[in-house]
């Protein structure tokens, strides 16, 4: 480690629009994981990176230092491949629950390290924890004792990993600094690389309901994260998907649970299906098995079973009920005619005042409450039929949901312009494309 | 003061190049002052401003925020005009000391409440600390009481002047963000204005050994305060004055106050001479008073004794003998030829090494250190004869006090390319011009 820098002259580089040095870099990352460089110097330094950038070898060398910040996971010698996959956040993006027992049941370790959910996008952890007796805790020996034996984990990743990135976004949160993609790139591809999983697929969500809005900025996003886990040797390939209209058919952590099992169950929304198996042929293609088709082991039933192993082994009782919210509140369709549009950030914003997310680290989340919605864009809608169902336990929560509601859909009497109007799988209507790219 | 803004929302707004509004500027600066907006949000905030910009709008605003957080001082009511003036700092400027009572003694009100030194230039209030028994710390009461009988006050600013600018200029100081126009501008601005002259004169330094290096920068600093004074109600004038070479013929404390009663005397170097008389008549001109000549008050001795009178009221000795360093060391000439240069940045650091500044808030300083120099640009000198004598108590401190002079003079043996050459008052060589614009 170098010493002998001052952060201030680095602080001032940077502002002026000068490359860091590899150099710089390892000794502002590790000064303040050391609480040496200050909280209020590393938001300088944070906002001149969001204003002025930073090149992708510095990029790559900033990853590296918050991953040198840490421990780091050895995945090695469990005697098949390991795969990691990673999602930017949507509003019902309950994948990763079919997809980690999917790809385990074709012979891939399938170890996917979560976080808990922050705003209008759910977390991994909190759907699951609507199942009765599970737990997200994993060690290190107890992960890799489940990955060996039923081939997939989905736990919280522990404090030990990239430190510095958990201290650099929580301060990056309350100084409007989150809005830059190599800080953002950085933190994601940090913790995964510090995983230690042989390749990576990324999820990069597009649209109202995710961080990036706009296809340009998710592409440049994607491509960041790809270069950086090429730069650290491992095979990482990102899809570009749409975010615009929530998916499935809830939002919500029980709601979501009962989704994905519908999925392992060889059914469920055609949009989750279909993301959920072209994620799982990626997996399997960066595991070297790209022959295998991964629809089969949704319809006979393997994937299920790992699923049940999974939960299993972490306490879950995998029969259990779910739960079911005390309240339920049902909007009506105000007119008749074809559903253009479900926006996908108004639908998730209503599920977190619900009770289903929560404003602050910390906080609990309500296992039940959350929002259904009884068609998507492209169908057609009855005056006064259901349109969605809020969920919550809470009946004071009604009201600010429901204002969150306001707007989110629309209904015309023609046939939709843009209309996919194309029947999906299972009969379910798909408005626009699902996989808008791909950057390997 | 207006409520429910999000300090976040604000430093995104300035992020993305926005427009603050007057709500925002006054919610954000008096949130910082009350600790409810973190340092990390202000360090962020700043930079976003140094990188983003403010306009005079936006400028004029966060003045008056940082005005608003203390008290402002009244000095109407003492029968004459008062006129305040304010250098941006240089090395071997001393002017403020023979300049405060030579313009008391023409009548004018003369309210100079001054800084310490930090870094490479020095402090008045430093220097008039050489003189045995002065006390900087006035209440307002007592500053009021001689400015009523003596005219002049040379006296710390209290804190209860726009606190909300001490705490963000030290802010600013360890995190990079001190170079913006707009927050130098508004935190020497916030000051004068609540100091509460009837008008303002600004020395706006110009060359190595000042903050702006640039002419061009200097212009922009000294229009944005001039606009700021105006908008104040505050008449403002500023010279743009030359700081590549240093002032007169010394750094230091004792040793500049030693020069600043030679010029009192009539005598003193020709450049401060020159500079003391061109603020003395901008602030006489302020003053309604554009037709008196000063240079009379320094010839008869009226400036003099409104000097000891001032000197006296703080409790100074003015006639104690000044201190002297324990140790001298002279560099001489190496080479014999004509000075073309002597460097005002290298000369400052070589005394701020030799004790005559501080490295941090609240260090003492030495009274007798600092740096003499025995010639001027445009002077013959010969080879192996002084040319520089560095005082101090210390001797530990003069082998990095010599490294610091390295190279900061060229002599060369033909004569002065971009020669004054002109003799200048009492003989003396100006090799460039003092004055080198004016904004008003």
């Amino acid at each position: 480690m170098s010493e002998g820098f001052d952060a201030v002259d680095i602080i001032r580089a940077k502002r002026d629009g000068l490359h860091l040095t590899d150099d710089e870099i390892d000794w502002v990352v590790d000064a303040f994981t050391r609480e040496v460089v200050a909280p209020e110097q590393m938001s300088a330094l944070a906002m001149a990176i969001c204003l002025r950038g930073m090149s992708p070898g510095e990029t790559a060398r900033w990853t590296a230092a918050m991953i040198a910040s840490g421990e780091r996971l050895d995945l090695t010698g469990l005697g098949r491949p390991s795969v990691d996959k990673h999602s930017t956040g949507g509003v019902g993006d309950k994948v990763t629950l079919p997809l980690a027992p999917l790809v385990a049941a074709l012979g891939v370790v399938v170890p996917q390290l979560s976080g808990r959910g922050l705003g209008h996008t759910g977390g991994t952890l909190d759907k699951l924890e609507a199942i009765r007796g599970w737990r997200a805790a994993l060690t290190v020996e107890e992960l890799r004792a489940q990955l060996t034996d039923v081939g997939a984990a989905i736990c919280a990743a522990g404090p030990g990993l990239a430190p510095a990135d958990a201290r650099l976004y929580a301060l990056r949160d309350v100084t409007g600094t989150v809005e830059s993609i190599p800080l953002i790139a950085s933190s994601i591809m940090s913790k995964k690389i510090a995983e230690g999983a042989g390749a990576l697929v990324l999820d990069v969500k597009v649209g109202s309901g995710a961080f990036m809005k706009e296809l340009a900025s998710a592409r440049d996003l994607a491509e960041t994260m790809v270069g950086l886990g090429r730069e650290a040797g491992m095979p990482t390939v990102a899809l570009l998907t749409d975010m615009s209209t929530p998916l499935g058919r809830s939002a919500g952590n029980a709601l979501e649970v009962a989704e994905s099992v519908e999925v392992l169950s060889g059914g469920g929304p055609a949009d989750v299906v279909e993301l959920t198996l072209a994620l799982a042929r990626e997996m399997l293609s960066a595991a070297g098995l790209g022959d295998v088709d991964p629809a089969d082991a949704l319809a006979d039933g393997r994937a299920m079973d790992v699923w049940r192993r999974m939960i299993t082994a972490q306490g879950g009782d995998a029969d259990a009920p779910l739960p079911v919210a005390r309240e339920r509140d049902v909007v009506v369709a105000p007119e008749g005619g074809v559903l253009q549009r479900l926006d996908a950030y108004g639908v998730g914003v209503a599920a977190w005042r619900l009770g289903a997310g929560r404003s602050r680290q910390g906080e609990p989340v309500q296992a039940a409450a959350g929002v259904q919605w009884h068609a998507v864009p492209g169908d057609v809608v009855r005056a006064g039929a259901p349109l969605l169902t809020m969920h919550t336990d809470d009946p004071a929560r009604l009201e600010r949901a429901r204002q969150a509601l306001d707007g989110v859909w629309t209904i015309t009497a023609s046939t939709p312009e843009s209309a996919r109007g194309a029947a999906g799988v299972d009969g379910r209507r798909v408005s626009r494309p699902m996989i808008l790219g791909r950057v390997q």
